[in-house]
């Protein structure tokens, strides 16, 4: 048993949907969520930028005394957590893992698509992590640039976001593929859009949520869980203006942020 | 007669549409441009940001020898300008005043139209300019978040961006405007797109290219034009990847980018 909260961070907004999934599955855990709103988006930057920009976030959390740190953000998992993994005496879980052994188990035809963000695709962990648990598996990446600005600007159910959305996955379709990871924590809230183009043949696997439910195993198995009956508490913090995280958070959480969001310089960590 | 450069900055790539309207009408100058690839968009940031950012440009720029510098971004002329106009013994230039002239000039219904980013529409500055020169001119401002994104992803003609560009422009000419400040330097890639919309009678103003017509009324009448003979040459630096800039850039400048592009670390200045 661990009172400690989890530390939660993502380049934005969509982060929220692995804290939902949080709430849902461990209600008493904490939670210390970081967004990194000043400078979001990660998925078009370089490699080097994004490492650099998620020391920084991790340094950040652990200023607070936690027992795990998910780094609740597909690009950051992609192009920066092979590489800074070893760093940390702290348990750091990205949502790339999680997800791909979420598509293995959910295939029946082997054949697996992945959204994600420019940078995501392009440093393929989402393949060599299906590849390893999955050799045969056949697996085809897009990168969906424009998604993220979409759902931040709340287009997430409208013509245009169809007319886009089907541009970037009518080659998905042609494929044949029977399951989809949406490899961006932004995704999930297009997911009404992207399964009425995919078809209810294709399971859509929502990177947040089994980032959630892995990390629910790894602290169930360390004996980590909080365990206790009360409610747990939440704390909000951004690089950027804390005006607009409330309303759009609510969005993204599917219930009001009642909690103060505190603004930090985390280009000081 | 000066030979020295004259220094351009934006948040991204908009800024091109500037230095491209330097090259033709003062096609022998040297240009120093710096496009803060890795922290765009400003558009979205709060103020205390957007004034960090363009306190660090300018520091960066003032590195070389300059003769002047023109912030040929929307968001940065209108959040940050007003505020750190006096710390520079080198000339700095936004794009609002030289548009706001531009719009005056063209109205004759003095019922003028503008278009920027939610951080440019927030800080009303085109509205205060504007009504600096012409005190009974009724000015409509509207937000286009989704426009940056579109342009920086090559969306400058696709129906996506036109339905987009309807729901921003429908109240526009509902107002009956007849003059519209494409008041962030992106927008005039979605002139065709806007210009459809709106219809032939309205003029669209430039505010890239009004900037680079002031600095020439300037530099002119300061007697800092270079008057040399020999091509100017321009100098290209990011702030991020520099494999993009040469290809997306050259359809900014329209013209192709073979000069070398060059990565600097701006959070160092």
């Amino acid at each position: 048993m661990d009172k400690r909260p989890i530390g939660v961070f993502d380049s934005g907004l969509g982060g929220l949907t692995c804290v939902r999934e949080i709430m849902k599955i461990m209600p008493n855990e904490d939670v210390i969520y970081f967004g990194d709103t000043g400078r979001v988006p990660y998925g078009t930057r370089s490699r080097d930028t994004i490492i650099k920009y998620v020391r920084q976030d991790i340094r950040f959390l652990k200023t607070f005394d936690i027992k795990a740190i998910i780094i609740a953000c597909g690009t950051a998992s992609s192009a920066a957590l092979p590489w800074i993994a070893d760093e940390s005496d702290t348990k750091v879980m990205g949502v790339v893992e999680p997800a791909a052994r979420a598509a293995v188990a959910a295939t029946k035809n082997k054949r697996i698509g992945v959204l994600g963000t420019g940078a995501t695709i392009k440093y393929g962990k989402y393949v060599s992590n299906i590849k390893d648990i999955c050799p045969d598996a056949e697996i085809f990446g897009k990168a969906c640039p424009m998604f993220v600005p979409l759902v931040e600007n709340g287009y997430t159910d409208s013509e245009a976001t169809r007319i886009i959305a089907r541009e970037y996955l009518d080659e998905m379709k042609e494929k044949g593929i029977d399951t989809l990871i949406l490899g961006c924590t932004h995704y999930p809230l297009l997911k009404s859009v992207i399964g009425d183009i995919m078809g209810k043949d294709v399971t859509l696997i929502d990177s947040g949520a089994v980032a959630a439910r892995a990390a629910y195993d790894f602290l169930n198995e360390k004996n980590l869980l909080s365990e206790g009956s009360e409610d747990g508490t939440y704390r909000y913090f951004v690089s950027d203006s804390v005006e607009d995280f409330s309303t759009l958070g609510s969005m993204f959480l599917d219930r009001p942020i009642k909690e103060s969001v505190e603004k930090i310089e985390i280009e000081g960590f």
